[in-house]
């Protein structure tokens, strides 16, 4: 079954446009909302029912959040947009030709315009394999399985008689020194010097060794390099071992190595690099060598001007700035309000206009109260970043939630370290 | 390896004798705090790392509270008493001739007394591949597939066009009328109806049918016959169908069949029966049909005075008003309790004494604004029921987390229907 309007659209309403947006997360959320007074019917199709606040994942990783306190459902966030449909469905295959979205399920779901921001996933540079023992965290379910394996290390060494392999079990590797690897490294021993200790007995958890390994000369690579040294002095000083220029050449169950040396170690998180959604293949256009789509100006494709790629799906275009588009939040956000932006003024019958990224500054927290950040006109760190962090991830979450609870209900998980969070359950 | 003592114990305290508690829940929770001050070490195991305050686990199943809101590691719970230790671990089989516990992972813990509190799970009456059709409701992970289940339910409803397949999805099977069913059928109404009707545009989420199908002559059988009417009616108009004398015969993928009659439903929970933990078939002595251990009126068991089961894994003796100990919280937390303080008085060379069930009231809310309660001295119904509900289960909730703290969190995350619960996770 093909049509181009949903389904249960009154005929009186068949006439307008039909928006298809797939994926929801910032890119397409913001794509939706933009669309809100547009006189076009949206379909928003995932194959999860909610949205995650990504930007703060880590810490449902380490246990500091419930996965619950960063999720909300996609359909709630869009509920009072009445021109709105949101589906839950794994999307197989795009046809641009035919302008159709597959649907796994078997069904085709017509498009007029179609926005693409179904993200990307961690990619292991040809060693598919290091996956299973070295997890990285795109989505609530790698959070949780990274949550599994934490929380499990420290069951494990408290059980064990071992004292070597106590020790691996108290060695936790990072793999990739960006943002993600960053915040990884710098909250772990915040949780494990100050909110485990008094729960273990045969181990002292203020023993736990956390080593980021950074294939490149220095952390966060895309930071102006004075605040990638002091990135790595903050988290030195919380006990972290960084090691750059320390290229990961296997991943074991047991450990990692870096060329002939070998790191014992049972837990082993993998941030180190990112591989566009398998959905862009199918459109039929080029792509770059993680698998990005390489868009047009205005984010479209090159010869379908109704079908815009946003978000980490895309390699956005050559920035007035000439630096890239950074694979945050507020890149998709951006592009996502940008491409519903230009399906209004083709609708309207106007030029669609070019995508450019404002960046409001790029931030990174390093433990649980210093930060660092670039806000292009002044380098912050320390408390004062961490603050700034704070406010800026705050008002964001409030976005999509209501304002002052969430700020209520985040503080107190954020400030008790919500015990009920340390959860291990069977997968 | 095996010693009679924690492995880490200092030599100066080895004459003390060990006592290891299975299970995490209630019973061993309380066995292990009333041994707090007794001269004696303390080994708690439990196959997972956290203790679930279960009176609420149906709202967590129907997404009204989060997983964490009513889990606490155990460790945490017990990080104060120096006495203990607690491990996280499976045991495989008890060994009651040599005095030792055997673990999954290989090694044997020995222990001086014993008290085991490992429980129960749901029984199918020898159909077990209902199971995979009709889950049941005792872990978290039990929760979170019905989580799943229920809200994948209405995501479906909205992506399919067949009107048939439309109402069997959002029919809702609940067998058992027992507390569970009935608190699950009670509670469904008003998430469907309050809480999610803006958020679908193709089904309307009143249209949600819940059929509650009891075996016997009443629901809440061990309930006095007056309030099972007045639940039967409190159900009945939030709109639950109630069908007793209704025995299901058989549980499809697609429905039930109560004899000949057949009802389309693509959700079936399983609430109507429990058989103990197998660790129960180790211990060499008689069981009653549900494969519980018949203990001695002091809860240890025959030939082995060192041994006590507790929990919903014992048939307790007889009391003396002559009523059985319901299956509750209640009444695994005296037996716990007694079990530990029998170990004392054995220690101290005293007489043991027999366990007496103090009935504290029975209670089942009915939806979230009404419940029917039992307190032995009075019956109480309607919006005062539930006030007292309230009021007990936030008082044993705070008995294991900060009084203040939990009562805020839980009362804002249940009163706003906190909407990241809605969460649909993959398996």
């Amino acid at each position: 079954m093909t049509n181009t309007q949903p389904p249960d659209t009154p005929p009186a309403a068949r006439r307008r446009p039909h928006v298809v947006i797939l994926g929801g997360g910032f890119g397409g959320l913001y794509a939706a909302r933009a669309l809100r007074t547009a006189s076009v019917d949206v379909t928003v199709i995932d194959r999860t029912n909610h949205h995650v606040f990504q930007p703060l994942l880590y810490q449902v990783a380490t246990a500091v959040l419930a996965p619950t306190d960063i999720t909300s459902p996609i359909r709630h966030l869009l509920r009072k947009q009445r021109n709105t449909v949101v589906l839950m469905a794994e999307v197989s295959a795009i046809d641009a030709a035919r302008r159709v979205v597959m649907l796994a399920e078997g069904t085709e779901i017509a498009y007029d315009y179609l926005i693409v921001a179904t993200g990307s996933r961690h990619s292991y540079f040809g060693h598919d394999a290091w996956e299973r023992d070295a997890p990285g965290l795109k989505s609530i379910e790698d959070a949780r399985e990274i949550r599994h394996r934490f929380l499990g290390a420290y069951e494990r060494a408290e059980l064990t008689e071992d004292a070597t392999e106590r020790a691996a079990l108290m060695t936790f590797v990072i793999v990739g020194g960006g943002p993600t690897g960053v915040e990884l490294a710098g909250i772990i021993p915040d949780v494990a010097k100050r909110g485990m200790v008094s729960d273990f007995r045969r181990i002292d958890t203020r023993d736990t060794r956390i080593i980021l390994l950074e294939g490149g000369p220095r952390v966060l690579p895309t930071y102006p390099e004075e605040l990638s040294a002091h990135a790595q002095r903050d988290l030195e000083q919380l006990g972290v071992e960084v090691r750059v220029n320390s290229l990961v050449t296997k991943v074991e169950p047991m450990g990692v190595c870096i060329g002939s040396e070998r790191i014992e170690a049972r837990t082993i998180l993998w941030a180190a690099g990112n591989a566009a959604s398998p959905l862009a293949r199918s459109l039929g256009v080029p792509l770059d060598g993680a698998g990005r789509v390489i868009v047009q100006p205005d984010l479209s494709i090159p010869g379908h001007p109704e079908l815009f790629v946003v978000g980490d799906l895309a390699v956005y275009p050559p920035q007035p700035n000439g630096r890239p588009v950074p694979g945050v939040a507020q890149g998709a956000m951006q592009g996502g309000r940008r491409a519903a932006q230009n399906i209004r003024q083709r609708i309207a019958g106007e030029e669609t206009a070019p995508f450019v990224y404002m960046n409001k500054g790029d931030l990174a927290t390093i433990g649980r109260y210093k930060a660092i950040g670039d806000l292009g006109y002044a380098r912050i760190t320390g408390r004062f970043a961490w603050w700034f962090w704070l406010l800026l991830h705050i008002t964001y979450l409030a976005g999509f939630r209501n304002r002052v609870s969430v700020l209520l209900e985040w503080a107190y998980a954020y400030f008790t370290y919500r015990r009920g969070a340390r959860l291990i359950t069977k997968r």
